[in-house]
């Protein structure tokens, strides 16, 4: 920790608190979420160690029921208070190699995630070179069974490619079958993805995707609710699912059982009243039921392409207007985060290699990637991390030579 | 002709003229609808012959250009007087031998063709053993590709058997592909088809189709606006598209291309207010793309199987309310005709082979086709094609031991 002074010693604590409390509590527990609403999370975390009743007052456990239920809570959370490793430990994962902790109010925490309110993460931990909150402004959630059949594999990695050559970032849960087919598609476009998983960020689950998740993480990020080591368990699926939906500007399902659970991401997505997609199947496959149900019975819109899915996920206005009179040109890298669109992007919100990569962007035509990293001065790697940043950002656009800054209003 | 008397002499005269404007005029000639509308077939075809503008008067032709607009449409329909037949052999045409006319007003017209307004037919031609207000009461149109694939005509198939089985009758263009498919799935089903052509109804086309319209018209109906021995052609497809939409309670497209002829009858469904229906496909596959295209831009909804498509075309209400108090047993022969569902249809409504099959069900319990013949005095075929009758109007429904009487109100 390098305090330099007490408000930054204030902040680290109130920062080291919520790490803390991601190893006590599960992630959207109620009782954590009202608390946070109203109290500091040292002054929650100190309560619990004491095994004081924290935030006794107006609005939170000010009645005997609910000072029953943060009674339960309590111990809950006090029952693994023995296995919660010490400050200097809990810091040190924080800032230390290659894990790193987002907190709400973060320059890196995405505004979006502060539509789930109370069932907002404490915080998110992240593993990748990406930052999350650029990464994730123009992003669409690509779900779906693990179970997946040859035709949805083949269909979430063609989608995925495509929306990650528009500039899109795709978010998916790292899983077996349409979400690792999103993910790879999404790589093999050269774009940024992110998985948000239900196990510690450097948790080897499932197994087989390690090679996958280090990937994700050379471009994108991968992030978890969960500490670093914490194993995946069924319900965290579900819990997870939340934050899939919440990140990105609308979810597409690609193939879902019946009772998938891909449609849990897609009934969070329409609860928080982001677009919700599907693609469809033959009728013949139980794995395009789910989709084809809720085509049918919650209103997902019917997509079947990239293009489909850019035009349900870009706002009329906002950054995705028309560069030139002539009519829109390709749509990249839009930022759909409520508290975004008005304003536009800043500069100043971009980290120091993202700015450098923008300034060596000649004012007219295109430029490749290795002409970019020459004049900038950074390697290729840096070079294709801060495209995704600055194309989620709205600052560059594909065009035939490779990148071009966007013109805007 | 068999004329009883000055009045039904006078009523075979306007049938025999709209027989024979079926010959002069092309389907849906916006002129001759408009005409039909406020004058006498009978007058028409007299003002043809005589050269004279006909109908002129408040409302039809009283402008230079409405004037002007009728003079083009009289030449197009006495260029084919020429070819015109006899009255003597037109009224043989009417009733004779296999084919008969069925003219607005008929028992056996179908109301809600009228829906059509102006663009209603001036006639039907139709061959095969079943009513066609009957057959046609509780039916659905499945249409789509001639170019279809394995998996479309395997959908429309099933569909096709699947409505036939709960009582609905399948409404089809009697083309190569999914109408083949559908005209087929519903007799295989021992159900009731109609066929609605785009040629004469003794034209054998396609070619490879003379068995199944011989199939179709034992079991149920081939339709057609064009008179006997009238070739195909390219815009009459379309034309005849209109009566596919109007003739049934919705219209289900299993597969189209984007171009599809079967997306102008889905067009026509849409805009008589009837339900539109879609089976979707592989993304993959070109020849569900028009399926996913009215379903994403049209609202067409997206089906999967029959029953969907049964709980589309089944009004609330009507006679498809549920027959006993503990809840709705199968849907079988809903009649969703604009104007029958509120009073219900009547035993006077019936052919006499109904009425009688109808009379030798069991006041309660199931029944078998064989039995039936038995005590209704009839042969087989002709039970099967009451049973399709009977379950339209809403007499008679499946049970597991065939066929029992319909508990209503």
């Amino acid at each position: 920790m390098t305090a330099a002074g007490p408000a930054a010693s204030r902040l680290d604590e109130q920062r080291l608190a919520r790490a803390a409390l991601t190893y006590l509590a599960e992630p959207g527990d109620p009782a954590l979420g009202a608390l946070l609403e109203i109290c500091d999370p040292g002054e929650v975390l100190a309560a619990i160690r004491a095994d004081l009743l924290p935030g006794i007052g107006p609005g939170c456990g000010d009645s005997p029921a609910g000072r029953a239920a943060l009674r339960r809570a309590l111990g809950r959370w006090r029952a693994r208070l023995p296995a919660l490793p010490a400050d200097a430990d809990i810091a040190a994962a924080c800032s230390g190699g290659d894990v790193r902790l987002a907190c709400p109010g973060d320059a890196e925490w995405p505004g979006r995630l502060d539509d789930l309110g109370a069932a907002r993460p404490y915080a998110l931990w992240l593993r990748g070179g990406a930052d999350l909150r650029a990464a994730s402004a123009g992003s669409v959630s690509v779900v779906g069974s693990r179970a997946a059949t040859g035709y949805g594999a083949h269909v979430a990695g063609e989608i995925a490619a495509d929306l990650g050559e528009r500039g899109w970032t795709v978010v998916s849960g790292g899983a077996y079958g349409i979400d690792a087919a999103a993910h790879r598609g999404a790589l093999g476009a050269g774009a940024a993805t992110v998985a948000v998983l239900a196990c510690g960020v450097d948790y080897p689950y499932p197994a087989g995707h390690a090679e996958l998740f280090a990937d994700v993480a050379a471009r994108g990020v991968v992030a978890s609710e969960w500490p670093p080591g914490r194993r995946p368990a069924r319900l965290r699926f579900l819990v997870r699912n939340r934050v899939i939906a919440a990140l990105s500007c609308g979810t597409v399902v690609v193939e879902a059982g019946a009772r998938s659970g891909a449609l849990n991401t897609a009934r969070h997505a329409a609860e928080l009243g982001r677009p919700l997609m599907a693609v469809p199947g033959p009728v013949t496959s139980a794995q395009s039921a789910g989709c084809h149900r809720i085509i049918r019975d919650w209103g997902a819109t019917c997509v079947t392409c990239a293009a489909d899915i850019v035009e349900m996920v870009s706002p009329l206005g906002g950054l995705d207007a028309p560069a030139s009179p002539a009519g829109p040109g390709p749509r990249s890298g839009p930022v759909c985060a409520p508290g975004r669109a008005a304003a536009g992007p800043s500069r100043d919100d971009l980290d120091a290699d993202s700015a450098r990569v923008l300034d060596a962007f000649p004012a007219r035509g295109g430029t490749g990637t290795s002409t970019l990293a020459v004049e900038a001065g950074v390697d290729l790697d840096t070079v294709l991390r801060c495209l995704g940043t600055l194309a989620g950002y709205g600052f560059i656009e594909r065009c035939d030579l490779g990148w071009r800054l966007r013109r805007t209003g």
